[in-house]
């Protein structure tokens, strides 16, 4: 039997499927507070709708083959296609502004290297049908709040935003032509990743003056509104754009995430597609790959044969998010136990029936509370205490309950390590009629038990 | 651009990923109050995964290609290959017995037929490391207490319940030679699905004399314990088969769904693998294919070359469940709201900033609301109160709410067709405080207001 599995993919084992759960959980919270609503398409699709948007070059990257009907298919390597896809199919009839969401798993045959992944999770969040800055604003407030709703703030996380516009306008206002434009951005885009030198020789190689080469950089480097504003606001090709940005960063102030954003002039987000406010989102040790990146993309609907209208949106992956959750210790706790009660045998080896013992299992689930029991009866009627409360630590369970000689059920906490075990006690008749008060009594003290554990670590 | 996804291959829009969502929801709510943890494999895994479970043949089946590092790899048509290898490669370090579950969508190149799908999700409940029939009874009890948790009775679904050994000491008791066992399972196994006169033929050509191949079939055909307890109970080929079967089904009674469960001989399973007790379930009016199955698989990890371990396990898809919640109207009326609450202008439009109206949305995001708006300044301030309110109703909101002349905040509600819409007020600076009793109090009045609608349309 193979014993793992493909390079570059990942097997989620219990522990691993909670981390992953975890994340999904606060994409999914936040994105539905922000009234965006969940859509999915199949992971595989005909290969063409990934070519035509990014060209035969990216076939190198897919995982591509011919089906059994002859057809051209790929596993996908990013979901924007397949949302394309789907909007422009009903265009008329959705209403707009789309605010839809995803959280597909995304597939690219990469170089292997060490640690380097094949198939990641994504969470792709997208509005269609909305040109104003507002939108732009709130897309950039979703990421904020899973960031927050994964405990991180704006000491861990900082929020880069940049507008195409603005740079292009700014570039304008220097003197740099048209045709000389890519070749900046292209510069500038590799900015983080290059010496300065390097960067200072290539804009040169473009044809910028030095001087215009050093004002470049600078901008490029850090800046603020205000200085953009004092420099170029009077000037016709930039003073819309940094208008704009104005309200965009006003916008951002009133939803409550003013202070993880700054002005990035270096976020390009590669060369294609975006349009507008363009944004990434970095560690602020700056010790990761980016967290997560979008933007404005107005023209792509129309460009990829669909619809022509305005859109925004952004990919979180869950790979470096993850990285960062488990470095700052974000991941709860709770992960690692799989039940809240686990069945002891307690008095029933004494005479009372097996049957009781299950019937109590399950009212207790039928209340809610997540059971563990031994899946065997002999086992259950001959085992000592002493290893079946073992067994239930194993098991990774809150507490334990059986019942006593006089007939009452009692749950003993077994998280952590505790000096003297607290107690709980219930009539068994109670529970057996799911007695909702009984039922609430027990829920309360299961919650405290588990506060009383986390504060202990916190 | 493709305006469609691959033949047999689903686009979730977001009214499709409400319910399979809701679904969903049901499988890992029921699945976690039995103690049982999520975990997750690779779509696409090695090919020779599955062929060394199921033969060359399956192939034919799959959609399986080689990749650009020349390995032989398919997408996953079943998700029992990989558990069996995640579990062979921790098996001594797994706690026994082991209780996995898992959503994987499973894909399969069927030939193209009308309404015949290539992908599906399908939930797998897997035990590993328990041989007592208790064990059987808890996997049947989680399936049957999914269809509780979508709002199924016992008078929608029933569980048909067999056990290999049971029908083998049966088969043996009435003289049935082990060489002819084979094409005995066989015919049961298509028993529903062929004529009785073909099953009798088949029969006597494998050697049963008239009167055998008369009492498979009347067996077969719909019989009780007691029945079999009379006739075959003192059989030593049959007793230790019938008294384990009986306490099987004093399990399922004291787990509270022993009216659930009809043995019925004829549940095989194919012929493959299966070595205990087996089940599948079905719509109690017998229109669709089967709901789940599953059963007891004792030898399969051995012979996958893995850890010799006894397991049980079920198998349950997304697409026949789906279409008994649709027939029986079970789906949730909430599908299709998008958001608790839609901002109108109000009284913004007279002179309050705009920034107010996204601090007021913010806050009440942060305090857990989904809320929307219309991501427009200039149309907000402009465009009338009656034409937000009915974008707001196309957005699929539970209500709408604005600040009125006096400064106060109102909600009104918009779900339904409500003669005299009812409405509640807060205080402005109440929401942006966060203060928790004004949250509470909204959080409520919602409550009501869907209570309302969703008794009005029972």
């Amino acid at each position: 039997m193979s014993s793992g599995a493909l390079p570059g993919f990942r097997d989620f084992y219990p522990d691993e499927l909670a981390r992953r759960a975890h994340i999904f959980q606060a994409w999914r919270a936040v994105a539905r507070r922000y009234a965006f609503v969940e859509y999915d398409g199949p992971p595989l699709e005909p290969l063409d709708l990934y070519t035509r948007k990014s060209g035969d070059e990216i076939v190198g990257q897919l995982y591509n083959f011919v089906d059994k009907g002859g057809r051209e298919v790929a596993l996908r390597p990013e979901m924007t296609p397949t949302f394309a896809r789907m909007v422009g199919a009903r265009a008329n009839a959705l209403r707009k502004p789309v605010r839809w969401f995803s959280t597909p798993q995304l597939f690219r045959y990469e170089r292997a290297q060490r640690g380097r992944l094949r198939e990641h999770y994504q969470l792709n969040v997208d509005i269609v049908g909305e040109a104003s800055e507002v939108a732009d604003a709130e897309l950039v407030a979703v990421a904020v709040d899973i960031m927050r709703e994964l405990g991180l703030t704006s000491a861990d996380v900082r929020a880069r935003v940049s507008d195409r516009r603005l740079l292009s306008g700014v570039l304008q206002a220097l003197g740099v032509t048209e045709a000389q434009v890519p070749a900046v951005y292209a510069v500038v885009d590799k900015l983080a990743r290059q010496p300065r030198e390097v960067s200072a020789e290539k804009l040169a190689a473009a044809g910028l003056s030095a001087a215009t080469v050093e004002e470049v950089l600078t901008l490029a480097s850090g800046t603020t509104l205000e200085t953009l504003r004092a420099r170029f606001g009077a000037h016709p090709a930039a003073a819309e754009s940094i208008e704009r940005f104005g309200r965009y960063l006003e916008h951002c102030a009133a939803l409550g995430i003013g202070d993880w954003v700054d002005l990035d002039l270096s976020i390009v987000r590669g060369l294609a597609y975006y349009t507008g406010i363009v944004f990434e989102f970095f560690d602020a040790k700056g010790e990761l790959r980016a967290i997560c990146g979008g933007g404005r993309y107005d023209t792509l609907l129309k460009a990829l044969g669909g619809t022509d209208l305005p859109a925004l949106g952004f990919g979180m992956g869950d790979v470096v998010l993850g990285e960062l959750l488990q470095d700052r210790g974000l991941f709860p706790t709770t992960i690692g136990t799989t039940a809240d009660l686990y069945l002891i045998a307690g008095h029933w080896a004494v005479g009372r029936p097996y049957a009781e013992a299950l019937q109590l299992v399950s009212a207790l689930r039928r209340a809610g509370f997540q059971v563990d029991h031994g899946l065997n009866a002999e086992r259950f009627l001959s085992q000592a205490t002493r290893n079946q409360v073992d067994g239930a630590k194993k098991a990774g369970a809150a507490a334990v309950f059986g019942v006593r000689e006089d007939g009452e059920v009692e749950v003993t906490a077994i998280l952590g390590k505790m000096k003297d075990a607290p107690t709980h006690t219930m009539s068994l008749a109670a529970i057996l009629a799911g007695e909702p008060s009984t039922m609430q009594a027990l829920r309360d003290w299961l919650r405290a038990q588990r506060d009383s554990i986390s504060n202990s670590h916190g």
